[in-house]
């Protein structure tokens, strides 16, 4: 069998997530909807971040298993022609049988971009907030989620993983004129994670969360203890890292 | 009577340009709507830049008289409140009565951006092509559109204007990672005349057209001479310029 690789970006907006659904648009079910029309042939894809509903990619990561003979370009343009064109396979590429895109993959990174103006263009893909955010409190208590932490506190409950534990990597907050991006790479995210954290900081940077009070939130272990879930539209998977690659 | 200038950004995907039209969405039919809406006044709206359909604003100015008294703060709340979310209102403000935001504008900026990959965020905002441009080549070929020149040959047909001379003060090319984008200031612009600039251009990158040819296109004074009008949707009306204002 071969063993095929996808590196993909897609706009979120009009998908109930990356995750099948009997009734619902997502991105693997139009992702298996074409392969099946291709290459006439059911494939499980694996997915290396299940996004939620509305949550775009700019660097999605996937691979199945397959038959068929068709070379990877050819694949690559049949997928082009046939998605729709809020999903756009960057590459195709044929990799060890024993490659999993989900389980392979060592760090993950999230942007999660917060627009200071309301706009009419690229709205989509922003969630805007006019308030003043003080970026030296935010940026202060983004080093306490650097590290290996438990994110119980930051992870929407009923979630079904047996630990809350993540090591993150880098926290990082990006200025420009009219926008704020929280770069974040970590090796595993909980569900809601991302927005979370940002919905606790956009508090700290109004100044109703003190900067150390997210070293308290994150020992609670509690959801109440942090700040709301912001929109998901603010938010995007950036990049997938396996272990031939850095950040 | 009160003189209110607005300057405002739309999303053009889903309007069939600034102009009202009869029967089609139109930036300058939503915006007289509402205002009637709120004032409850039929007002006459003047653009500084009548965008054609698919075409975005990022700083679009229009102006337009009114007896009412509400405050140009309560006003631009009012705007956002009804408005479609794919226009938005920067700012309201009163000015003299004498200004006309077309007529006093001196000069105007577009950008128009393409993509070097397919990609499904934002893909609503750039033209793609992805065959390798030669930028010095387009670079050189954009010199001659600088200053006053007769831009007949990049003006599509049946415009109603009297001459077709424009002083083009500024034109450049930005080169991102996936992007090239043109930036072009000028006193005035024709219909298409951007479009069918970047149109030549191509060409011009491709090895097509000659750069020194493009002075050549310009005498000629003919439509046929110049590369085709590239789509709508990778062009933006970034700003309008007044005399107090500089580039």
């Amino acid at each position: 069998m071969r063993n095929l690789k996808l590196v993909l970006n897609y706009d979120g907006t009009y998908f109930s997530g990356w995750q099948w659904q009997p009734q619902n648009r997502t991105v693997q079910g139009e992702l298996r909807q074409s392969i099946l029309h291709i290459l006439h042939e059911e494939v499980n894809i694996i997915g290396a971040g299940r996004t939620d509903a509305g949550v775009h990619a700019a660097g999605q990561v996937a691979n199945f298993l397959t038959n068929a003979e068709m070379s990877t370009s050819k694949l690559k343009a049949a997928l082009n022609g046939t998605l729709a064109k809020d999903i756009r396979v960057q590459s195709v590429d044929e990799v060890d049988e024993g490659f999993n895109s989900r389980f392979d993959a060592i760090n993950r990174e999230y942007h999660y971009t917060i627009s200071r103006q309301e706009k009419a263009i690229a709205r989509q893909y922003v969630y805007c907030y006019r308030y003043e955010l003080d970026m030296n409190k935010i940026r202060e208590a983004s080093e306490y989620c650097l590290g290996e932490n438990d994110f119980a506190s930051f992870c929407q409950s009923h979630s079904d993983v047996t630990h809350h534990r993540c090591h993150v990597e880098r926290l990082e907050w990006i200025e420009n004129v009219e926008t704020i991006q929280m770069r974040i790479i970590a090796n595993r995210f909980l569900h809601n994670m991302v927005r979370i954290i940002v919905g606790t900081m956009i508090q700290v940077g109004l100044g109703k969360i003190e900067p150390a009070a997210v070293g308290d939130i994150l020992k609670a272990r509690d959801r109440r203890r942090a700040g709301p879930t912001v929109p998901a539209r603010g938010l995007c998977l950036a990049k997938v890292y396996y272990s031939t690659e850095s950040f």
